[in-house]
């Protein structure tokens, strides 16, 4: 059966490619109008171009293909920040601030969840060369922003910091490259198997580190963790750095969940994900990756997001409308005919004309209106005999 | 060095990527209002589904991986053509005209010329379920439109028929299998071969098919076609189909070119190749394929075009203007000055806002003007002391 599809990877039909049409031109639109530039990087490209900075993780779920010009292995990238951040680096070589934004599919050997495409279309923006939390507080409005032009407004954005993982991970002694399975066990709230595995970390960075899968909810788990954390300099700064975006964002549903650092190895600062009121999975993710440009010749202050544009329809409480089109007579040579069709059709009117031999499957061609002349004009009526 | 890319791929920046989104709106939108409905294959399908009815050459322009769920063969594909056949064959199941378009990057193991790449953004247009000339008609209409709206307007749009090839070839009592040796040859206007190939073959076969590549220019080489071609009921009916299609399309710039019959194996009725005033290679390429539905179940007839847009893009005859933007201070919370920013956009004015540090850097972010603060009023004036 030829027509069978590969698991987690799917057709989008007519009323699903006219929702993600709809969105990534509203989003894309969004990004042009606060200048943020569009790029496009390709599909594929050496892998270790591809995988630079990345974890394990996205490794594993990138396609290997052979260029059979230069014998080298290519990739099918799986995520498009590394590109953008390659594009930042090395060819723009912009002094001060870039903002850019990407929409394109990319590709997964295997799907991250059980209902996971294996082809998200991944569609984001990214701000490069500011360091400050000016460009944090741009890119989490930029994103509360899209969710509510997408029509699934934002319920909860969850941030986090990497820094402070990385600050504590340092002080607990751990045997080297056991940081990862750390990481691992927090992001899974894992607390049993975070005791064994703590079991010989000298205090107080055990008790920090077990407190942590509990730091979640409103601002004020920032005044928690001030009293459950070390209290030094390096720890102090990043829970200041919190408190500001809070303070800044307090319109947002902000709310912070401390052990949430998510799958992307390459942030370095911090990173925050956002859910809309029905579903239990993120909807977008982002932070700041500070060193990811450093492969590429050139580190530079980044801080984004992005989203999978098909999980984002897939999540809209409804359907946008498809609006309905006006049935044409065949114009042939009818010069005063194809003028009215025209004009209509310039008005952004769908206008489909009638090939011969069709009559009876006009409605099923998304038809509801047709074009009839009418004392000797062309008028719009409902559709009839259908 | 991380940041090379594979030879014949390359990154869309800015300038050129805000030019491949604007034609593929203009383009796409030109498709809505006829009422053509936008699909999305997926980037990947088995490799049989993929390559069903297509020749040898895309079948090796066709990059291969594992599956790693089915342990199956899956391909990237190569064209979008088969794959919008089996949506309208297999899942659309309309009973009347279907009328399709889709914009999407396709991936070629090797590039098809020196200079092509092997990334194309393939973009095209499809009808369904009509054998009658009208759909033809609409679709090399519709071609000429696409080519006008992009700023390529078609020098020229050459017509074949690639019936004429098989009745001629039929007749030539070749070795089975040699079929396509004579179509490489006709397709390359190789005359002393032919002559090679053909000695044995009887007339008025032999006398026609070498005369074939001398059948291009306009609508009169029809009439000399009629005089060299056999003149049996097969031929006339094919001959009088393509001076049809002339008599109707006189506005257009049609002429006929009638070895040039293109790869594309699948196609089975007339094929047509529109050249812009400065390409010596088409840009766009099309015709009727009415039988590659029947793999997925269900043969229709077929006809549609397709183009890629980075090759568009790049025979521009002058870039597409991409507006300045307007820089305005950092925001904070002056609730004043981000109501009259968000007005701004509203109305598309692309609005760049100052993060703090970075004075000297706002032309290279595209700013030719500033949003500041006269006489107790926001006003725009042009950028200055940079």
């Amino acid at each position: 059966m030829r027509w069978v599809l590969p698991d987690h990877i799917q057709d989008a039909l007519p009323s699903e490619a006219h929702q993600l049409e709809t969105l990534r031109r509203r989003l894309l639109d969004a990004f042009r109008v606060r200048g943020y530039h569009l790029v496009m990087p390709p599909l594929l490209e050496y892998l270790d171009s591809l995988t630079t900075g990345a974890g394990q993780d996205l490794k594993l779920r990138t396609f290997q293909l052979v260029d059979q010009l230069s014998g080298r292995t290519m990739g099918v990238r799986a995520d498009m920040t590394p590109q953008v951040t390659r594009i930042d680096a090395h060819l723009l070589n912009h002094r001060g601030v870039s903002r850019l934004c990407y929409c394109g599919s990319v590709l997964h050997t295997l799907p991250s969840t059980l209902t996971a495409t294996r082809e998200p279309l991944q569609l984001g923006a990214e701000l490069y060369g500011h360091a400050g939390i000016e460009a944090d507080v741009e890119i989490l409005r930029l994103l509360a922003e899209v969710m509510r032009l997408a029509e699934v407004p934002a319920s909860r954005i969850d941030i986090s910091h990497v820094g402070l993982f990385h600050a504590l991970a340092a002080r607990a002694g751990l045997v080297p490259g056991r940081e990862e399975e750390l990481f691992d066990l927090l992001q899974a709230k894992d607390v049993p198997a975070l005791r064994t595995m703590l079991a010989d970390a000298a205090e107080p960075v055990r008790a920090a580190l077990l407190a942590l899968p509990d730091l979640y909810g409103g601002p004020e788990v920032l005044e928690r963790a001030a009293a459950c954390l070390p209290r030094d300099e390096e720890i102090t700064v990043l829970l200041d750095e919190l408190r500001q975006l809070a303070g800044v964002l307090a319109d947002l549903p902000i709310s912070f969940d401390l052990s949430d650092l998510r799958g992307y190895h390459y942030h370095s600062g911090i990173v925050f994900a956002a859910y809309g009121a029905e579903s239990p999975a993120a909807l977008a993710l982002g932070g700041r990756y500070d060193r990811v440009g450093e492969a590429f010749g050139r580190a530079r202050p980044a801080v984004g997001f992005s989203l999978d544009l098909r999980e984002l329809v897939w999540h809209l409480p409804a359907p946008l409308a498809h609006p309905g089109a006006v049935l044409a007579p065949w114009v042939g040579d009818d010069a005063e005919l194809a003028a009215e069709v025209a004009a209509l059709r310039a008005h952004g009117e769908i206008v489909v004309t009638a090939l011969p031999g069709h009559q009876g499957t006009w409605n099923e061609a998304g038809c509801d209106r047709q074009l009839v002349r009418r004392d000797g004009r062309w008028a719009i009526v409902p559709l009839q005999g259908e």
